[in-house]
């Protein structure tokens, strides 16, 4: 058997931490089912580990691929059997003390496990690592077995209620942008490890900082086994590898808890407001000879993150009698007030066990290209493997993390409950390291009508306080929304009452809008590989397009809304022009929410629209990116809106006819933590080949973090032929500031 | 020294338990002060306690009584000295291996006690129970000093901010009915106790009920110290004593869990839905030799009680974008939905340790009286001793029980959070075991701009986490008002807005009303025994008027209000006039809110005036019942507004005028868990000797726990003498049901 050190391949994609004096040993995996818990598979194939038993079967079956017309279905038989993982190894050489460690970062979602036959483990929940001493059962030959189980249905439910009653993601059951497709096995790294006995497992610092934010009083506590009389160094390094603060001891027990001061710490900060400044710590263990056997590095940043009233929140309510005042959902980021613009994040696969480093990469780089500096990690799917969270770090953007609850009414029974504290625990200890975290949430949209949890539901009562026990410096919301923010609307234009979008944002008053979607197609190049041709053109109802959501998915004929495009910009000629106007819609209709949304700050503090990805290719979607990262057209419009400083327009409708007097506020927005100097801006109208000045407006300097109001402009329409035109605002000197809006035309006499 | 046994004396004003097997010794206390830690006091005055330092110094020195005219002001000094107890005793023989403890159930506030001269303890907090074993320290004589410290006084605060980092009630610190009078001192039983080494101090009996209510999981918890090998019983008897269940065993540790299945149980209701039934527990010690050591009784209550979703309350928001459903506020007690009627209960005395079980009996006994099923105990306020929630669970009234957080915001700091911790476990242990417990809220007024806490608050997630882990099935609420309850107003007519009650409450649609005031002034029998006779007519701001909060208490002329009284009844001749018109108006306003709320029936689910009782007598105040258990004639108007069945009329002002068109909608009331059959309802109007009726109404068979809206009455307004009239509902057969209103009159022309 060869014995391989994992070090440099698993850097990073493994934990936050890089353990040398620990050797990692790959196992090889095969994959079998059966129809029930006691029948042995009576076939094997070849396993990939971390992947999903569906991809194992798809690859020796010969399945075609699941995004490709209907072939989704082909999948649905594996929800209801038994997989068993199957891997053999020899005893590996255990030099003095040794251990032989089982570890998995992830398995999805209730198992057990067999060494030689006999059951050593059982678990429910697919984010609590396992971590097994095999050493006193091995033999010379041995085999490890993980049976996982048919994935959790809560009897008599549909789709995603079917997982309310478990922790498992529940948008795999079927959501109106997610096949039905629940995805299952081992997920996330793992492997066999070797470690000497004595062993520092858990290495936290937990800080507080000074109200003036230039000390931080660390709380370093180190957790283990067989640490009495072990010698510890832990050394915290700035960016330039300079030793800048130094705890060393003995260990007395196996916890150690070791109180710091660190004085004036570089702050991290999201991107956009400051540097993410990341500290380096190295723990190092000795024994009792002075032998390093231990050697684990990890970052650290130091921010102090609160959310607290949004301005004008106290003044409100007015009357007696008297409600409460809104709960407070202005992110402050060490002091400062900041204008959250980010996107929902949605799993980027619907098989978790295939995300990469690099995948990640890939989308918190585009996310950062559209201004964003904050993601909600939607509560319907996963919480996200380690390597997302260190690039967030790193990159400067901050992360929502939601537990993995949506949609449904998870009730508190006793064994929800011990899963959901077990699962919780786990998450809550990971991903607290990471300065990163912005928000504990509870899940998505739990206290509206189709959820019917409540405030006194024990689940959410259980998540506030597993946050507040190990966690109490990062806010805690029971779910989004809360009173006060907004979720939705998911169209254009509703077919029902007529109002557009440019109407609902104007009656709109909201701390935070933390959900608005614009439904897009996606392009033509992606359409090809997934809906056949014969079904590519006109699209249909009961076709490959359906079942990749471009109708019936939610309210009208979402999600292509043909009929709408055309009622604006006629019936479409070919595909190619129905996918344009379709992502010209989608771009306008998101420059409205995120500029309005910026509008209305500092009352509203948060804009971040339904949804940034996609975890298959859809045909049509709210999503800025078509599956795996290919930006639409919207993309661009949204990074357009979300630019620091721009030149804002406010109008109240989309479509404009000959004759009418058009109308436009003026603005311009800043969200730079600094002062902008005076200009110029000059607003156009623009038609074919035509370009008519309506103004020029003089803007005064620009206050830190703060938007100033114009003019409004008035201009009859006139005629023209097309059935387009455009607002432009340009800025002298500053074609950065930029703007330009795209608006529906109409003849007098003829629609 | 003489030993006496105070079994039979302190039967439940001591704690749940009726003890046997040990022996209670009352000590005989002193008092002292001075002006620092270290100074003993030069003087010593005799004590009672439980009691207050101010009422023992008052009586040595003689004050005049703290609610005659201006003399709290006396006791103001006595907020910034040291207090020290003094108790001599000798060491009592102790069989075997017996102990002695010293006992208190609450010293107010923060405070060291010294066993001849030693340190051996300290504390923050008044509602944590001391229980300290003496019998190693034990000379032949000794001496007992409980130091009590200055009153806390966060810097740079004003009145009752000043509490804000600690959890004493902040009422004394100065409120718009309380004047600033902080009372001090040991406030609850407080005694010598031997007993055998071998004890249970803690017997608890949580409880599941079944979904159909008709089985109890119960989990005994027996705990306590020496008590391995040690052999027990637990038997509960039902009301006629006999042995419905038993638990037997022999203890292997010193805590033993004990699983029950009680089948069958008579529910706990509260009084107006049912018998609150109560089952006795029996649990017996026996030592080695079978000898019982240790005898206790408590009483059981079998009750569910869930906060549901107000009905409606689902559909809600309908708009897109879409915030959240309120929070659900209707209880539900043994799967009933009932309409709760009730008030705010405040301290019943300015100084806790005063208040008797019998001063809570007539106070309990007077809210039933007034058809009330739920009583708020305000979070400004203490938290109420035991035998309060004993008389709650006899006699079958709700119990909202708030921690003692009020109109501050108290921050989250780590010494604030540790005494709140301790608090709040020693609060939820002891009131959990009492069926009549309903609620507990995190405080009053939290969530509002002059607190200024929040959902992010630490302290509130710290409450809400100790209310889960201890105590699962009692709902738990932030602070009141949360989202869709209102909270105000509380005067009878706006003077900015010219709004009544009237119109206010037509406009408004709450889920509950926890709060409305009217105010009403003192009897004239009352206001002799507080306002000297030189000051009593006519009332002016600037005297003891004022300070016992007729005038600038709040808004307006508060609480006297004598411009509005006059305004609709002419200038008064006399006190004896302005107090008999002042309590009118009361009495309509608050018979107005009562019947309003219960007509907004479903949706709206509790209503709870502002506010019952007052610690000391005002001479003008909010409250139906004057100090100490005196009902206003308002307290009548809200005992007819609260009947289970009664006529009631909705119309829209006070004040007619001759030739206008007086309109008022007749509705049938039924709060019943039963049907009422169908009757007839005669309307009338009378002025002086003139009777006219209006109309009568046939109204249909009421459904259980439904309204019945009826006809709209409209009449022309004629010539009257007078300056009132009266709208006279009178329902053949059902006199128990006849409601009445005074109304104001006007003649035209003249005003």
């Amino acid at each position: 058997m060869k014995r391989f050190v994992l070090l440099i391949l698993l850097l990073g994609c493994l934990t936050t931490w890089t353990e040398a004096q620990s050797e990692q040993i790959k196992l090889k995996w095969e994959l079998g089912h059966s129809k029930d818990a006691k029948t042995p598979p009576s076939k094997w194939v070849p396993s990939i580990v971390p992947g999903a038993v569906q991809l194992d079967i798809a690859r020796a079956e010969k399945y075609a691929p699941h995004y490709y017309a209907e072939h989704w279905k082909d999948y649905l038989w594996m929800e209801d059997v038994y997989f068993t993982y199957r891997s053999s190894f020899k005893k590996p050489a255990l030099i003095s003390d040794d251990r032989l460690y089982f570890r998995s970062l992830g398995i999805d979602y209730e198992f057990e496990i067999y060494l030689n036959n006999e059951k050593i483990f059982y678990q429910e929940g697919m984010f609590t690592p396992v971590y097994l001493d095999l050493t006193d059962k091995l033999k010379e030959n041995n085999q490890l077995l993980v049976k996982i189980f048919p994935v959790p249905k809560l009897p008599g439910m549909q789709v995603h209620k079917q997982a309310s009653q478990s922790a498992k993601p529940p948008v795999a059951y079927g959501w109106d942008w997610h096949p039905r497709l629940i995805p299952s096995g081992i997920w996330d790294d793992t492997f066999l490890e070797i470690q000497p006995s004595a062993r520092v497992t858990d290495i936290s610092a937990d800080y507080v900082l000074n109200d003036e934010l230039t000390r931080a009083e660390i709380d370093l506590t180190l957790s283990g086994r067989n640490l009495k009389g072990g010698k510890y160094s832990w050394i915290l390094r700035d960016i330039s590898g300079k030793d800048v603060l130094k705890a060393e001891g003995t260990f007395k027990s196996d916890e150690e808890k070791v109180p710091l001061t660190f004085d004036k710490p570089e702050l991290w900060w999201p991107h956009d407001h400051g540097s993410p400044y990341l500290y380096t710590s190295s723990f190092s263990l000795f024994d009792q000879s002075g032998k390093q056997i231990q050697d684990q590095r990890s970052k650290i940043g130091f921010r102090r993150v609160r959310l607290v009233m949004n301005e004008g929140g106290w003044i409100e309510p007015v009357k007696f009698p008297k409600t409460r005042s809104v709960p407070p959902v202005q992110f402050e980021i060490n002091g400062r007030k900041i204008f959250c613009k980010g996107t929902n994040w949605v799993p980027p696969d619907i098989f978790p066990g295939t995300i990469t480093r690099e995948r990640y990469a890939r989308l918190i780089d585009l996310a950062i290209e559209a201004n964003f500096n904050i993601l909600r990690i939607w509560g319907g799917g996963i919480v996200n493997k380690e390597a997302f969270y260190e690039l967030c770090d790193a990159k400067g953007i901050l992360v929502w993390t939601e537990f993995p609850l949506a949609g449904n009414n998870y009730e508190g029974t006793p064994r929800y409950l011990s899963v959901l504290e077990q699962e919780s625990a786990s998450i809550i200890n990971r991903i607290k390291k990471h300065p990163s975290l912005a928000l504990w949430c509870g899940g998505n949209e739990l206290f509206n009508t189709w959820s019917r949890m409540t405030d006194q539901s024990l689940a959410l009562r259980l998540l506030n306080s597993q946050c507040f026990r190990l966690d109490p410096n990062t806010p805690f919301m029971n779910t989004s929304p809360v009173m006060g923010m907004g979720h939705g609307y998911y169209i254009f234009r509703n077919e029902a009452t007529g109002e557009e979008v440019f109407q609902l944002m104007d009656r709109s008053k909201f701390t935070a809008y933390t959900e608005f979607g614009m439904p897009g197609p996606a392009s033509v190049d992606i359409l090809k590989t997934i809906i056949p041709s014969n079904e590519l053109w006109p699209p249909k109802a009961g076709t490959s397009w359906e079942s990749h959501h471009a109708f019936k998915a939610w309210e009208g004929n979402t999600w292509l809304c043909q009929d709408i495009i055309e009622d604006y910009f006629g019936k479409s000629g070919s595909l190619e022009e129905l996918v344009a106007n379709g992502q010209l819609l989608q771009g306008e209709g998101y420059k409205c929410i995120y500029e309005e949304s910026r509008r209305q700050k500092p009352y509203c503090s948060i804009a971040a629209n339904w949804c940034f990805n996609e975890p298959w290719p859809t045909a049509a979607n709210n999503s800025l990116i078509s599956y795996p990262d290919i930006p639409k057209a919207g993309f661009y419009a949204v990074k357009n809106a979300c630019r620091p400083v721009l030149a804002s327009s406010r109008f109240l409708k989309f479509r404009w006819s000959e004759g009418e007097i058009f109308s436009a506020e003026i603005w311009m927005l800043n969200d730079l933590p600094e002062d902008v100097p005076a200009g110029k801006v000059t607003i156009k109208l623009s038609a074919g080949n035509e370009q008519i000045t309506l103004l020029e407006w003089n803007y005064n300097k620009m206050t830190a973090n703060t938007n100033q109001t114009g003019p409004t402009v008035r201009y009859r329409i006139p005629y023209w032929t097309g059935n387009r035109f455009m607002l432009l605002l340009e800025v002298e000197g500053h074609p950065e500031f930029n703007s330009e809006y795209t608006l529906a035309y109409k003849r007098a006499g003829k629609r």
